[in-house]
């Protein structure tokens, strides 16, 4: 029997899924096992599985496929009728990315992030700014023309490509509320803490053995090690399709937490991989719903699980076990004092789950303001340096602790930084929703069980795929649609608790 | 300007270059660092990879250049014309074996192959035989095919595949040769080592130290750590692409020069790709020149290097100061006469120089009797232990160290077995050549000093790629056809040394 025209693109995405898995596999490599000489190499093998990619989404067959799947809507199921959607997305974005403005994009990004490093090595902005320039223009014509395939103003156009379904209207509301609350929220924080220190962690703690205490934590997540890995790299991140999950932490004997925390974050995103909905893995519906979903599952586990009482109650004896441990410094109480401390810091990356979102909304700010062209690139230092000082009451040292601390803006990431907010209060929304739901969910996490976490994640969020917008999938798992307000009531019970 | 049909075939085959590359790493993966439960979905990405490097091949768009492109050839040079000559090499292989067939294959053969691990685990041919049948149908097909598309004998367009350039006349004829005097010469060789056997070896080395000391002699055979990695797997083997070799090798506590052993062979691979000529490692003309001559690379290091009283000599320190041994077992003459030692046995992979061309010897001929049709499958078995009794002197105790201990009949490899015999004759016939115009190569080996040896075989062999055939290489590099001649003058100076 000759195949349906949905049936024919079903071949055809599943293709596209192979690519998209043997380019994750070169890029986990790239990051974890090749030898440094072999990055031209690989370069060469990843543009060509991109341009493959590109040419299958741009293909004037897929087009056809697509309106004659269109015409035969009414024979499609559910699921059916939302991959069709979301094969349709995916094909705007690559026609409105032409392989001419790609390659110019590519060649600005990579002259770009080099001179990021430099710039940042040099604390010298200005080495830095005409590469930036260059990005953003090209960036700003990519957007125009996204803008146009999607029906989505400019820069709602390149949020739609990190984290699909949310407007920049809807990001600014959030931020407003958050923004009236937060900065007082930090200081009282701040004051509270600041009676009660905890006693400071010096234990040196090796990589092996930090590397046990990891694997027993992802075993008791249900991280399935014949499905994937652990391994170490500079950042940690997630690779991998949902058959072959693969994390990456980075172990520092002298902060034992931060290689468990690394892990609790990309184990929050691996769950999710793992969890997609197993009949769709191969097609676009069967993906994860963006980076606002990702980011919330690695969020919910990193800082709302993971620096709770109940997960360290689970933790302690584990740490008795792995790092030999014991003495007043882990202690319960003392171990929470310290994995929840609050401090206003110049570096995102150090920063702490409260002041997180300020600088994300700066980011957010400078950069719609450099898209509208209200703000030019050269200004950007003291834009960046006035704001931290608004926003966090400190000034950066310098530009590299300061505008030049992300590599985002070099490789033309706009649109992106939003996402990690996001995922913070998407997180204090589904956990909300989840604790109402599982009674007994603190008891459960200081046993170690995790099974009802998963089952309500796989249920709610995994599952779920990309079968819904973003904004149905959080109102279906919680009732409501996504609001600040959640994040408020969590951030100043954990950080206001008497 | 617009690009030459030439031209434009170069860009058609950086992309199959490309996608090679991809597929070599994750064959790589595969057997290094895959999660076990990953088969599945690894097998899906290379079968897209393989099914668009198919789809590239077979194109009319590449069929249509290569003709005008021939059309031309008058303005091609000499490298251009050979890569004009790979590529339709190629090309031909690839239209004679349509998708359908390849597909038939891959599932036969994936059967077949679990087939065999069972019928060899048991004992049990019968489990195996109707599976070997259906390869072996199949491969007749695709033979047949073949033979047609490349103007050579049906058995021959299979040896194609694996050594360009090779006929079964010729091996035919090289094979009598070497029977006529081995079978004595193994003989005399036992008997004279009988009168001097080595003192056994018996400490057991950690695998930690067997790779320390790997990693010196790579690195003093020139392996660049920069663009290349040694790691652990079931056999050893070599992926990648020139600027991203990876070698892998199986360490043995109880057999302290198994792993090395198995380093210096892949290491001969390696440094082969290392060495292909730069400007052409993106095109079919820049690739190696086939099994044979790989298998000669390798061996040449691994058994004629490898097991020789210079390269013992470099190596006499290097055991004490990675393995902390020394006594009488430790003594240069006694690592000699261990490394040389010569037992008729049963498993091809054990075997030892001397004996091993008459386990390929045996294959050989009953690989073609079955293909023409004088020998059945379920009378394998018989004929096996009959020829090997015949050739070596003793029956294998059952079919799991008889017909059943090689996976490749399974996999469908047929044509490939006659390459490691050839390996070894080129070798031989190289390294006479190589002798005679490197006049104190057995004190640079001592020395431990190896560019001179590799700068020969850059200029000879490595540096050459694909642009002649494989006898034209080794006329090219010692002056005459590959004969036996050298090969016997070698093993009987080795062996019947006073």
């Amino acid at each position: 029997m000759a195949l349906s025209p949905y049936q024919q693109l079903e071949q055809e995405f599943r293709r596209l899924h192979a690519f998209h898995g043997a380019a994750s596999l070169l890029r986990w490599d790239a990051a974890v096992m090749m030898p440094r000489g072999s990055a031209d190499v690989r370069g060469e093998q990843l543009a060509a599985l991109e341009t493959e990619c590109h040419a299958l989404l741009t293909s004037p067959r897929v087009s056809r496929l697509i309106e004659r799947a269109q015409a035969n809507e009414a024979q499609l199921e559910d699921w059916q009728l939302a991959n069709l959607r979301e094969m349709r997305r995916e094909r705007d974005h690559s026609i409105a990315t032409p392989l001419s403005l790609v390659s110019r994009l590519a060649k600005a990004t990579s002259r770009a992030e080099v001179r990021w490093i430099e710039a940042k090595e040099q604390g010298n902005f200005a080495l830095f700014a005409p590469h930036l320039e260059e990005v953003v223009a090209l960036t700003r014509d990519r957007a125009q023309v996204l803008s146009k395939a999607l029906g989505l103003a400019p820069y709602d156009a390149l949020i739609d490509e990190f984290s699909p379904g949310f407007l920049g209207a809807e990001i600014d509301q959030l931020f407003r509320v958050i923004s009236r609350r937060l900065p007082n929220l930090i200081r009282e924080a701040i004051e509270l803490q600041a009676t009660r220190p905890p006693v400071p962690i010096a234990t040196r703690v090796g990589p092996a053995r930090q590397r046990a205490l990891a694997v027993e934590v992802m075993k008791a997540l249900g991280f399935p090690f014949d499905r994937g890995r652990l391994d170490e790299s500079a950042h940690p991140f997630t690779e991998g399709v949902s058959g072959d999950v693969r994390i990456t932490t980075r172990f520092d004997a002298q902060h034992p937490f931060v290689g468990l925390m690394g892990v609790l974050h990309e184990t929050g995103q691996a769950m999710y991989d793992l969890g997609l909905p197993e009949a769709w893995r191969d097609q676009p519906v069967g993906r994860d719903r963006g980076m606002a979903l990702e980011e919330s599952q690695s969020l919910l586990l990193e800082m709302v699980i993971g620096r709770s009482r109940p997960f360290i109650a689970y933790l302690r004896p584990l740490l008795e076990k792995h790092f030999g441990v014991t003495g007043p410094e882990w202690e319960l109480e003392n171990l929470y004092r310290t994995l929840t401390a609050v401090r206003r810091s110049a570096v995102r990356m150090d920063a702490d789950e409260l002041t997180y979102p300020l600088h994300i909304m700066l980011r957010y700010e400078l950069e719609k303001r450099i898209f509208d062209g209200t703000l030019a690139v050269r200004d950007l230092p003291e834009a960046w340096n006035e704001g931290f000082d608004q926003r966090l009451g400190l000034k950066p040292e310098n530009d590299a602790e300061g505008c030049l601390q992300d590599v985002h803006w070099a490789i033309g990431s706009f649109g992106y930084f939003p996402s990690y907010a996001l995922g913070s209060f998407i997180a204090a929304q589904l956990y909300e929703s989840m604790r109402s739901e599982l009674s007994s969910l603190d008891e459960q996490i200081a046993a170690g069980q995790f099974g009802g976490l998963f089952e309500w994640l796989r249920q709610n969020v995994h599952g779920v795929g990309a079968r819904v917008s973003s904004q149905e999938l959080i109102t279906n798992a919680t009732g409501k649609p996504l609001s600040a307000a959640p994040w408020l009531r969590y951030a100043e019970a954990k950080y206001l608790e008497p």
